[in-house]
């Protein structure tokens, strides 16, 4: 490893005095021309950031952080899956959101995958300990949340994707669920589906009841009436899912599934192919999901669509106002879904 | 945002020395206890690291970044997608990998997804001329790759994912694709397919290559013929591939195929479906992959497993003894995938 990486003293450090007296302008000058340009021509902005970067000026930091006792980082604790489960790709891209809204502050982020089933408590009190963020960022929040009481109890900044049952005093992003199952079940009652089934996870989870409700709320608007039988709780086994659905469709004849996520929509397909009551091309399906897996599935799909970058921004965005002083129940976004048709 | 994180001056901070008086042991007892416990008793090591965590001490890494020069931090850029393309889940577990082989080291790592299309040389060099981090991890390596060559030229540590043309002096991670291939093939044969097709991308990448000299080989090995009407290489494009697929199975007949990964393998499946030659179960399926994805989609599937936490650990492994001196050639894995049969 050459020298310049294990000892940055051999070479004399760029500063902001060397790069004013090699173009003969003020240490303000260069301050501000590298800082905000406020007050100084474009000119000179572009002139200065260019010699600073020919030069290989590297801005100090630690100045900022010792003056305003921040670490200038953020933590994101964002949900990985167990090593061999399909995996949760949505968090590269809220990670990717985040580093889009970072871009151009002094502020980085790290981020910690989450493994389910791991207590990430005991990481998180340390990093609050240590003070090693000004601010956290986690994800597959549940209604009744300890890392959220910790934080809370903590005084650190934080933003959660998703709501809890105390989210009334805390900053949270979270997209409407309620309004995403009502549009997806009332546009598979237009294309003249009229047995929809819905199928879900656990009903303790605040956004598995908001689905239902949508769903019932759809159903009730065009006069259909709403059957138990095709509404369906099921743990998150492909396995399982795909069993029950194969029941289900014996048993309650549906004509469309209106699923949670790609997780359910994939061996929820298996099980109506195990069945084999009629062909695939038949049914209409509908998931909330951020990307083009169905037009991959060459299925009748509709999809309530989120942008996952737009998620990472979002939080980012709310922690960094919080950070900067605002009060966290005023940081507090509920976004809407958009309905994307496939192979329709 | 209380007193304590944003001006952390207010508490007097808790040192060596602080916890020493407190225990009535000396500096150099608490200074071993903390970092290795060397000549220390269990006892005593579990006291003095309880009483540090209790009284909130936090390890000064400034003391250590000014002694040796260095960062303490790596940076690792992981593949991303397109924000609605269905997305790399398997960056969340090489990230993962790291973390779990960078816990009781010093290191953070710093990952910055990368979205296809984006040219990350300018943040690269960036990082590098601003030493924001002592090593560097790549992945999605191209045969002729420009952030090799710019980071082998800047002298920075770094390890790729995958080898590239000069790979024999640079530290690189990679699976055996041809012996996946070969491993493959010969499973779908032994279970009576003869006509096995292999689809995938670019054959101007490495593993393409490897992966069709891999099949070749397990079909010379069972005395089969090559029929270069069952190769397909075809852009990663669901409508393409799906398209690809449909003639493929009405000009040529396969009985089985060999995919390159699950965004090649799912698209297969619709086109195969499109054709309507046979029932789906009737055909053979194989690809490489993380994950459980062919559980969930209920059809003969062979995969070709490897596991995406262990590949970041191994980035990490490698990188670290690199920036501790090891030389860049001597720090070169190749990892066996293994077979895993679902629905057989």
């Amino acid at each position: 490893m050459p020298d310049r990486f294990i000892d940055p003293a051999v070479q004399r450090p760029v500063t902001l005095k060397s790069i004013a007296k090699q173009l003969g302008v003020s240490v303000t000058t260069v301050a501000r021309s590298l800082k905000d340009g406020h007050k100084i021509s474009a000119e000179t902005v572009r002139l200065v950031r260019e010699t600073a970067e020919d030069l290989g000026y590297v801005r100090n930091l630690d100045g900022l952080r010792l003056r305003t006792g921040r670490t200038m980082s953020i933590l994101a604790f964002l949900g990985a899956s167990a090593d061999d489960e399909i995996g949760d790709a949505d968090s590269v891209g809220i990670l990717a959101g985040i580093h889009r809204r970072l871009a151009g502050t002094d502020y980085t982020v790290r981020a910690v995958p989450v493994i389910p089933g791991v207590d990430i408590l005991p990481e998180l009190a340390n990093a609050v300990r240590m003070r090693q963020a000004d601010g956290v960022i986690i994800d597959h929040t549940r209604p009744q949340d300890e890392r959220v009481d910790y934080l809370r109890e903590s005084g650190m900044p934080f933003v959660t994707f998703g709501r809890t049952d105390t989210s009334t005093d805390h900053a949270f992003f979270d997209l409407d669920n309620h309004d995403a199952a009502f549009k997806s079940t009332r546009s598979l009652i237009d294309l003249g589906y009229k047995r929809i089934a819905i199928i879900g996870s656990d009903p303790s989870f605040r956004f598995v009841q908001d689905r239902l409700e949508g769903y019932r709320h759809a159903l009730t608007a065009a006069r259909l009436p709403f059957d138990p039988a095709l509404a369906l709780n099921v743990e998150r086994q492909p396995r399982l899912i795909r069993a029950a659905t194969s029941r289900l469709v014996a048993e309650a004849r549906p004509d469309a599934f209106l699923c949670e996520n790609e997780l359910y929509l994939i061996p929820t397909i298996a099980g109506v192919r195990d069945a084999g009551a009629k062909p695939l091309d038949d049914y209409g399906f509908s998931l909330r999901s951020t990307n083009n897996l169905a037009e991959y599935l060459a299925l009748r799909v509709t999809s309530a669509h989120y942008s996952r970058e737009s998620a990472g921004w979002n939080l980012a965005d709310l922690l960094l106002r919080q950070i900067g002083g605002a009060a966290p129940k005023c940081l507090q976004t509920i976004a809407k879904t958009d309905l994307r048709h496939f192979n329709l």
